[in-house]
């Protein structure tokens, strides 16, 4: 178990910042347990490349509003990301570090160095939210879909019948979903608790899934065209919803008019914009002949994607007022051979996203370890898929011949115990800028994955895998359709269109708790930027506190069975909680023990503890 | 124990090169024990960002020349640095990671992969070298120091006579030992088995360790000039001895030629060179006053010390020809608040090394985590301070009131066993590119800490730190004096001039087991770039092997006593060493036994196990 005797993470409950002429004054506490032999404290940075200790001092508990030893050191920093470790001294002169990995008796190196980014933080609205992920041609149709039609490319020899709704989810298939489609059912996507949407590519393309976009001047006529997105933004935005949008900055289609441009003319500026070799032949995403690889050597093309009319600055302007990207294949962008222009490509991508103006945000698909490419200061998070989807699956995976195997991975996803899923998750946590954790979406399922039954097996497990997505530090991202843990099809195909006529009648239901998980988001302060405490952990059961000063939310998650689970009162908020939303908490003679409902019980308790 | 089941380490001996009209074609090796229950062996590497697996194939162990089972990824890049972990396969569908830092069940974020540097590594003459360190003043005097008398400056208040060499060491005396004093004794040194000198600076300044240079345009005439450094360097050549200067490209002093400049004239080129605020004061180092920071911003700053004719070509070049240059606080050298110039910094110091031809080296001085700031394409290598000296002090330590503080640590050095010395070297290492490990100097002092006796305490221990210098991983960098184990003067001052008439009466000589552990790094290819195998490791005793195609070395080290050393025999090569150049070993009924000889036994075999 980590952090017990000591605990801090670079959360605003533990780091307090004040903007100064020159840069930041911090505040950076230290909790201890009530009996921890800790004599003194010092926090240990770089200035200028060079090692800094600064000590502390004690702090009354009375005057944190919180039990335990404390104790704070106060900092100035001109630093955008300020990382540090704290150096501990025991009774007796020993002395241990605690950095984001756990207590150490021996010196280690600086990656997991706790850290906070100080400037460019992901907007307040982003961590608040929760979002709904949408494929578009398979979320909704519209009545416009039945007076457009679908496009002549969708049928051929493949598909030689234009899809029918409740057709098998194949890939090539066009259903024929649209953003009317999305309007039409705003009322639902807001029941459920979400407060923005993500749609995958509205571009025009070849695909069902549109990332291999023909253009980037239009929104697909096939989804309503610019006036439907303008509709459906300025329909989210009355709601007080936001609207996120999909690019793909690594690549675009073959049908590209940039990329017919490049092949027609050899002298062409559009030439420049891809990877060519002397034999004509072009650089592509993986080796896929239909998604040639963009060349960023071209300042024309950073111009067109990045520039004031670029592509990324018109939709995030009127009229479309998107509220922010998701950038398809980041880890990639800028990235082949020896010329790596990842960080120069990310910062201009980033400066035009804070061009555009307002609270957008920028958010990397990224599929490994993204902990030194997104610092915070290009990208505000990922999907954070290392960190948080994979361990997740490691943990509530039902684990038999048809379990899916991990995107990218050649073995089987390795079932593992809640110790381990917790090591994992921290241990990828430990390297990332606290608001890059807290701004990152927590998925467990998206359009590049499998479904949630798939992975999890039965319906508990499934609901606690949500509930990890909503309680531990980022932002929910669920896939349409697991609010009723919908059935993949053929080889874990996810892709499949919502059955409208039939939802009532779904096996599993999880609508009340995704409304639940939803609200208490926007409950308080707690879940969107409080700390994260592990309380207990074992192989079945997982209690994790998020704290803040002004909220404390205890959740206690069982991948199997309804146990009562007896939490460890050390640091219990010495109160009964004011809310129990999911499950009930009793206190057994001062001693609180959690009754879960189908794996889930969640107390809050709002005000210092 | 690390690694003791699946072996690897990104040395030659497990990754071998060929170069093609892409890049590199690598053979990757993974070594496992008999018994190990290893079904299948991939690498994960990342091509342009994105994760990729490669399987490897069983090999024979007779075609390897080694026992256990073994295993081989083919593998093209274009990589300079390539990076990659290995994906190991078990009976019964389990697998496991394997990395710089060990063995996992569970999935591990990047920053301990194993790394190999593909272009521009240091040359093959500095990672077999024995560096030998002087500070030039304390070192040795000539006829020609008699001749020209002490400067006027190094007498004044504080030391109002002339020093005599056998004064008392005070920073604030002038000792006059010179260049010519070097020459005096280059036979002194080669008998020590030093191949390399490397010496503090040797331009004017005004102070006995002249890092605060007065000008970079001439060697300091109180060492004897540009004469006396011509000659040295020559005479170190003819000897095919090697040269190292040692550079401050982070500050200047304050009387140095530029800064007077600036300071007189605000419009000058040279107020550029140096970080001026709005009331006129400058950025010092650490904020001593004599020593202004130097600003990269300057073009002309960068054309003066990198360009074709600047500071750091010209001592590489006739008539100069020295072979490389250390250069003081690299960490901090184009860093300032906000403004984080290092890496272009250091890019361009490294063009500038390399622009002037031959096989020059880079050393940076860096004192804590240089993983991420030093991976070989820029700096060849550091003072490895972080992964080397602090855990051998660590564990060589006598720990008394008077054990003295490492380097910047506000806490005492924490005694260790050689479990956590072995720990704490390991997590430094498992970050460095290989490359960066073998070229960085290993050093259990410098002129910057305590002697090696007010560490050690004991003449053994000191024996046994001497020896990881030269048998880890790595180029041994020795104090001057240390073959004597001197004795520093007051606080922990270990600048002491040698006491040459009286260098026959020490207690402590070193000067043989210098002499053979010098001939071992030059008796085959296992300790300049062997792999490394922990073989067993306890409180008070540490076994390893360095191992290579053509050789292989074993070392066995006690902090304290002798008692014989049963060596597990697993890996053991199956025959009789060719030579044991230090202590003893014997095969009781075939199982090795070392005898050590005052805490150090050294096996040598040559050609292949």
């Amino acid at each position: 178990m980590r952090h017990q005797i000591f605990h801090h993470d670079a959360s605003v409950f533990y780091v307090h910042k004040t903007p100064t002429a020159q840069g930041w004054d911090l505040k950076i506490r230290l909790r201890c347990s009530p009996e921890a032999p800790i004599e003194r404290a010092a926090i240990r940075t770089l200035v200028d490349g060079e090692p800094y200790f600064a000590w502390g001092e004690r702090l009354d508990a009375q005057t944190v509003g919180a039990s335990g030893q404390w104790w704070e050191v106060s900092v100035s920093t001109r630093a955008k990301i300020f990382a540090y470790r704290w150096l501990i001294g025991l009774r007796g002169d020993e002395w241990l570090w605690l950095n984001g990995e756990g207590v150490w008796e021996h010196t280690v190196p600086d990656h997991a160095d706790f850290r906070v980014q100080l400037d460019g933080s992901a907007p307040h609205e982003h961590l608040c939210s929760s979002v709904y992920q949408i494929f578009p041609d398979r979320f909704a149709r519209s009545a416009q879909t039945e007076v457009r039609g679908l496009p002549e490319w969708s049928t051929g020899w493949l598909n030689p019948d234009p899809a029918q709704w409740n057709d098998d989810a194949a890939q090539t298939k066009l259903f024929g979903g649209d953003l009317w489609g999305i309007i039409d059912h705003l009322d639902y996507i807001q029941n459920l608790g979400f407060d923005t949407i993500y749609t995958t590519p509205f571009f025009e393309a070849r695909s069902s899934h549109r990332y291999d976009a023909h253009s980037f001047e239009h929104v697909d006529a096939d989804l309503g065209g610019d006036e439907a997105l303008i509709a459906l933004v300025d329909a989210c935005h009355q709601r007080e919803m936001r609207f996120l949008g999909d690019l793909t900055t690594n690549h675009t289609g073959v049908t590209h008019e940039w990329f017919r441009k490049a092949m027609a003319d050899p002298d062409s500026v559009e030439r420049g914009f891809y990877f060519f070799d002397e034999t004509g032949d072009y650089a592509k995403w993986l080796g896929v002949e239909t998604l040639p690889k963009l060349n960023y050597n071209s300042a024309e093309l950073r111009h067109r994607m990045f520039g004031p009319s670029g592509v990324v600055q018109k939709y995030l302007k009127p009229p479309f007022n998107m509220d922010g990207w998701r950038i398809d294949v980041a880890n990639m962008t800028g990235r082949f051979g020896q010329s790596d222009l990842y960080e120069s490509v990310a910062s201009e991508l980033r400066a035009a996203v804070d061009a555009a103006g307002g609270d957008k945000v920028l958010v990397a698909e990224h599929a490994h370890d993204f902990t030194l490419d997104i610092r915070g200061e290009t990208f505000h998070g990922a999907m954070n898929y290392s960190g948080f989807t994979r361990p997740v699956w490691e943990w509530v995976t039902a684990m038999d011949e048809r379990t899916p195997i991990f995107m990218g991975s050649p073995v089987p996803v390795r079932p593992q115990t809640g110790e381990k899923f917790v090591d994992t998750t921290e241990d990828f946590s430990a390297q990332m800028t606290w608001n890059v954790r807290a701004a990152s979406f927590n998925l467990v399922t998206s359009h590049d994955t499998a479904r949630l039954m798939d992975i999890a097996g039965d319906s508990q497990r499934a609901r606690v895998a949500l509930a990890l997505c909503y309680t531990l530090p980022g932002v929910p991202m669920i896939l349409y359709g697991e609010e009723y843990c919908l059935a993949s099809t053929g080889d874990f195909n996810c892709r499949v269109p919502i059955p409208w006529e039939d939802v009532e009648n779904q096996t599993i239901d999880n609508r009340e708790l995704l409304r639940v998980l939803g609200g208490l988001r926007k409950s308080g302060s707690a879940l969107p930027s409080g700390s994260l405490r592990w309380v207990q952990v074992s192989e079945d059961v997982v209690v994790f506190m998020r704290e803040h000063q002004e909220q404390t939310i205890l959740v206690c998650l069982s991948r199997c069975g309804d146990n009562p689970v007896a939490i460890d009162d050390e640091f219990f908020p010495g109160r009964a909680p004011d809310t129990v939303p999911l499950g009930a908490l009793s206190l057994d003679n001062g001693k609180p023990v959690a009754s879960l409902d189908q794996g889930i019980a969640v107390a809050v308790w709002n005000g210092a503890q």
